[in-house]
């Protein structure tokens, strides 16, 4: 199941703990089947007792805890789009995809579009990494360069020479672009983006090069959403 | 090396990776050894030319990367305090402890305080996590409760409650108390804090429940700091 392969042939994805597995059970998703150590949580129908050793067998995580649940990858959230849309261009980590749905989901954003070289939104250590969020924010993996390129809305992008996040006056409607860990954002998307904007940094100029991606994108967000409140 | 005990007695810790090792180098730490497999980092007087295999077995990470160094813990950094100073109630995760220094540092804080049972700094998760920032911000261990009990500047916590930080005034000069991941900010801390602040959730009511600690200090460091460019 770790393998992307693997889930797309079963359609099927896996959480672990007690409080990530109620997120997935409340927000909806069908659960196929649960295994658990604990006999409180049997009364549901899917659910398995097994030992302590067989959790860790079948676990993802370094300490095993209680369950591990497969549910059914949905196959479509029917979620209206939001007005702000985040557009991820390769990003690699599972847990700044994580944060990153997770961030969307408390700024109310709807809409993740992921080029498709982007970590798979079902690897396990995102789905630990969203607790829950994933079922409330539609990530889509599509080209992205065509998907802009035929979009209407304002495109930002964060560069280091981009003017200052605090200083511009953002809209509510628009599509916001991070880039990959290492490499930021690709020269055929840079291409596409109509408004370069960065985070300034206070500290010495010997300071570190970047901020990590997702906290770059919790500040760029919280500026985009604080317009919205402060008008 | 894993264990503080260790790290103590030694007064040494770990960094891996040429591009983290090189930026703890440039940073001013004393390099006590370097162990690689590469021959051309061997123009240190320290390095040792070590097989792949030896690196496995006494690397920290996933997949070890070229070199591991053993640096000095220097014994004080000499850095001015800053006018904003961060204090991290019981934060546990070494990643979070790794972005949050790396959040002060970009945003020129050097006073960060640490309750006595936050993660230790020199853990190597947190090492890995900082990319060199660990260099540029002071973090000191201390009795919390005793520091702010005894501090004049006022004491800025977050709450689900909070009044939103979009619209308080913040000042150049306070203290940003961050609390544990799982129990936010112990009770005998918060009554020493004068001004409860939140950030506003824009998504479904039944959206997550808070975001990841490191997140949220991103966020709120952001409306500090964007105060003393746009005003």
């Amino acid at each position: 199941m770790l393998q992307k392969k693997q889930r797309d042939k079963h359609a099927c994805f896996v959480a672990e703990g007690p409080k990530v597995v109620r997120e997935f059970i409340t927000a909806g998703f069908t659960l196929r089947q649960l295994f658990t150590t604990d006999t409180e949580l049997l009364s549901h129908p899917t659910a398995s007792l097994i030992a302590e050793h067989e959790l860790s067998s079948i676990s993802y995580l370094t300490t095993p805890n209680i369950c591990l649940a497969i549910f059914a990858i949905p196959t479509q959230k029917h979620l209206p789009d939001s007005r702000l849309k985040v557009a991820l261009d390769g990003i690699r980590d599972p847990g700044n995809l994580g944060t990153i749905i997770r961030l969307c989901d408390w700024f109310g954003i709807s809409s993740l579009l992921c080029s498709k070289d982007t970590v798979d939104c079902y690897n396990p250590k995102v789905v630990q990494a969203t607790m829950g969020s994933l079922a409330r924010v539609n990530v889509e993996y599509l080209d992205l360069e065509e998907a802009l390129a035929n979009s209407e809305l304002p495109i930002y992008g964060t560069f280091m020479d981009g003017d200052s996040v605090y200083s511009n006056a953002l809209p509510e409607q628009a599509i916001l672009v991070m880039g990959n860990e290492a490499n930021g954002i690709r020269p055929n998307i840079e291409s596409l983006i109509s408004q370069r904007i960065s985070i300034p940094r206070f500290g010495a100029l010997q300071a570190t090069e970047s901020l990590n991606v997702a906290t770059a994108t919790a500040i760029i967000l919280s500026e985009f959403k604080r317009v919205t409140v402060t008008k």
